[in-house]
């Protein structure tokens, strides 16, 4: 029988000499590897000869940002000096995240103040901006329409820039009360992360989705946030589950594990799957994000998903869970920086 | 072939007569009634000598209450009519609300005040009083345990009124403020309907949820409520919905279908299952509850489930919800009041 550790994605790319180098590895490899469903699957560290096969020929990378470029308001190591080696060597690096918290000026700021230089808006596919692209689509035929938003400033703004009308928005007419609004010319629910959520906007979102004609829309599905200490915030994943429950009505997500993200991405880069790398912290979003576009997946271990939970997938009853596996791990992005140095 | 309108939950006492002129009735009887899975089964109109013989050895009946008593602050025809009926023939009328808004003297002064007389309180089992008294029972052996709320002020005065401290209760020591609360002494949170609902709320709820030890408690699931005009208002189950996505967890639901509630009612009447009926509005609460008691289940038209919707449950793939068919149905309960009729 051939070796777990033998088989991974890139395979052909691979020299024996740096799998069985990995098989001796401490632990770590071995724990992520198991024979899944009579078919060998494994989830290798990628470094050494492995890494550099991989990244040398690659066209860019997508990186997901909260735990893996940064947690809170500090870069992670080495994650600024990976960001500036791949646009050195020509290679794209563009980011896609699920938080719709901020504007896509106010994530470009972010960048800015956290050291990563060269990073350009148009680099940036947040689940806000992707959110904003999606709605101003489905919503071209029907002029007048407007959207209602469960969600904060930076949201409203990014859909403003796309010139979607939103329901209560004093920018608009005067009308501006959400009461107020005729509930006919209310063609979309965009459901995003909001601080200000309330019994209320729940209530008023029901109203509007009567009509079921009207749109549910989230940005994302993320359930929580890790914070500092461990703690957990609640995410637009906890507060769309409340939308759908009282409307009887599932919502189409934008945000990953979706792949209206991806042909944004593709649609402004016209990149090649098959030469493109994932890496995230999270496996029901990143990693599932990656697999749902055909593109080589990396889980880092900053933040969310843990190795125990990809040991915990790969020996899962269930099939889908037992195919969310990443191609690769490594402990944190500084650990790609080697396979792109000279 | 056995025909399927002679095929039900009492029929021994059914009459071959009552059963041939019901299905010479207009299409509704016909309508809910299909052959399943190979096995014959049937919802059908409970009417004629099929009432009597249902309701005469009867010892009582569990009524649910929005929907089937009353619609908004509107009695229906008949409703008082048929407690009192069952009253005069020495039946307990008993009645099981997943309501959590109000308090059980709150719930008592509604049925004054809509007309039913001789209601007493120990006939009352609302999902707030059963929620008191699930949290008072496995709290018990751990004094000074807490108990974070969403939920109204009708909710918090049933929880007191069990003996049980509340965070953020004025009528608690000084440290009112759930923010300054020590996590530990929080032993479970329990989600009740609540208009009052933020994100503050779901965010204290996952601090304190982070301890696996502390309990998760819904005071029922209703997803929705109608409301007048076809409208919906949000219901708790949408609420508990957005903390089980915020936690990862699971709640523990005390009101209907689940079987605590009933376990309270058989606590404190001693009543025979195999001689109540349970009349409810919706097929997954009210009539899955009885079906979960061993009840005879009635569903009366005047609310949320209508035929389409038990025909829909007989036409389903899915084990459970082909399960899920009333014994009955009655347009409202005044089509009960034949039955007890001289």
């Amino acid at each position: 029988m051939r070796s777990p550790f033998l088989s991974c994605h890139w395979s052909s790319r691979l020299s024996i000499s740096s799998c069985l180098r990995d098989v001796i590895f401490p632990g770590v490899c071995s724990m992520a590897a198991a024979v899944v469903g009579g078919s060998v699957t494994g989830c290798r560290r990628l470094c050494g000869s492995v890494l550099r096969d991989l990244l040398q020929p690659a066209q860019g990378v997508l990186f997901d940002c909260d735990g893996v470029l940064w947690e809170g308001e500090r870069a992670l190591p080495g994650a600024p000096e990976l960001v500036q080696l791949l646009h050195r060597h020509g290679k794209a690096a563009l980011f896609v995240s699920n938080n719709s918290r901020r504007s896509l000026s106010e994530l470009q700021q972010r960048f800015s103040r956290l050291g990563f230089g060269g990073v350009r808006s148009e680099h940036l596919f947040s689940s806000a901006l992707c959110s904003a692209l999606f709605l101003r689509q489905r919503l071209a035929a029907q002029p007048g329409a407007k959207v209602y938003v469960i969600g904060g400033p930076g949201l409203r703004t990014e859909l403003r820039d796309a010139g979607l009308q939103l329901v209560g928005d004093p920018a608009e007419e005067g009308s501006g009360e959400a009461e107020t609004e005729p509930e006919s010319s209310v063609r979309a629910v965009l459901v995003g992360y909001d601080e200000e959520f309330n019994f209320h906007k729940l209530s008023q979102a029901c109203l509007y989705l009567r009509d079921p004609e009207c749109l549910l829309v989230a940005t994302d599905r993320d359930p929580w946030h890790l914070m500092s200490g461990g703690r957990r915030t609640p995410g637009t994943g906890s507060l769309a589950a409340a939308v759908e429950t009282a409307t009887s009505r599932k919502a189409t997500v934008v945000g990953k594990p979706s792949v209206y993200m991806f042909e944004y991405v593709v649609g402004r880069f016209g990149i090649d799957p098959s030469r493109t790398l994932m890496v995230g912290d999270r496996l029901e979003m990143d990693i599932q994000f990656g697999k749902n576009c055909g593109l080589t997946t990396i889980l880092t271990l900053t933040g969310v998903s843990q190795l125990a939970d990809v040991q915990a997938n790969m020996e899962s009853d269930i099939p889908a869970e037992r195919d969310l596996v990443p191609d690769y791990y490594v402990d944190s992005i500084a650990d790609l920086i080697p396979g792109l140095e000279d």
